[in-house]
């Protein structure tokens, strides 16, 4: 009779595969991916380590899924703050809004997926987020520009702009690595999430604020 | 008698490393780094690959190298824009244009230096040299705002999202990967430039352009 996995393998088999994601994800949310080293991730999920590699090819693969279960939570919040009330340039206002204070709120698991340094692999994928984010701020300039409450403009390129103005911004107070920076306790978190959409707004609608 | 180095041995040795710098250089401008070879770059020099880590310590030495100097020379660019005739918003205007229109004449070197997917040591370095540009633009603002031509904003904050909003607005546009993108050779370079600099000087000055 042929090996057949039963339904309580399958299971506890997936249990374990969550385990070590969410084990990754209390890591990363810590210290970023450098610190989540693939010893310290068995040990907090109770596996050996070689259990992992049979869930996961890599500790690149397992980041990689890290990162785009946490990314694609940000670009799902981001999104549905864009479905608010209001005309387009309140509703992309909110949605930068949105992104500036939950990376305020989770100040290292945003420098891990905005900043850190990694691997090359982890970059594309980081390239791919930020189109997704530049498309959904292209969508709500487009309405915009329709709506008449932004002025006509190469949406795109504007969404790149937003995408780079807020993530760049965000990079140095949210940095745990860079020498003689101030720390996210020192700084006033309204006032900078106040200015950085300021900024973009400005930007947008070349309106003063 | 103890061995030492004439000065002919000294000046052949720095031919061949001033050699392997210049190879490598060409074939990241063609290819950015991941062409970079080492076994090509060998090839291009001259020169055994041992005799490149006779020079370097490793690939990533070698390339840290190239970015240092590279970026070094666009960071000089924009400094000296800085200092051009005019108030403090024109000059910054001035040194935006040149950042952007240096980047779609070498797209290429521009996509490395700013984007590519490269090691954690190379990104670090990248880190820095946003930080290198994000100061002369904080200057910038500071003049102005105290000539007056600029309102009166968190400075800092403005800087990195001028440095953000530029550089991730290239990014797509210079990008050789990305699938499915536009070349370079399809898009109106001039109103790409200009498009980035309105939403740049908008977002300073809160003015419509």
């Amino acid at each position: 009779m042929a090996y057949r996995e039963t339904e309580k393998m399958r299971q506890r088999k997936a249990q374990a595969r969550q385990r070590i994601i969410d084990c990754t994800y209390e890591c990363v949310a810590n210290g970023g991916f450098r610190s989540a080293r693939i010893t310290r991730i068995a040990g907090l999920a109770g596996v050996a380590t070689g259990t992992i590699y049979r869930h996961f090819e890599s500790r690149e693969d397992l980041f990689a899924e890290i990162f785009r279960t946490a990314t694609q939570r940000e670009v799902d919040k981001v999104a549905e703050a864009l479905t608010t009330d209001g005309d387009a340039a309140v509703r992309l206002e909110a949605a930068l809004r949105q992104f500036a204070e939950r990376a305020m709120r989770g100040p290292m698991m945003a420098w891990a997926l905005i900043a850190e340094p990694v691997d090359p692999k982890l970059e594309e994928e980081r390239l791919v987020y930020r189109r997704a984010y530049a498309e959904l701020f292209e969508k709500a300039i487009r309405d915009g520009i329709e709506e008449g409450c932004i002025p006509d403009q190469d949406a795109r390129q504007s969404s790149t702009c937003l995408v780079g103005a807020i993530a760049e911004s965000l990079v140095g107070p949210l940095s745990p690595t860079l020498a003689g920076q101030i720390t996210i306790a020192d700084i006033d978190k309204n006032k900078l999430v106040d200015s950085i959409i300021r900024f973009c707004m400005q930007g947008l609608t070349g309106t003063r604020r």
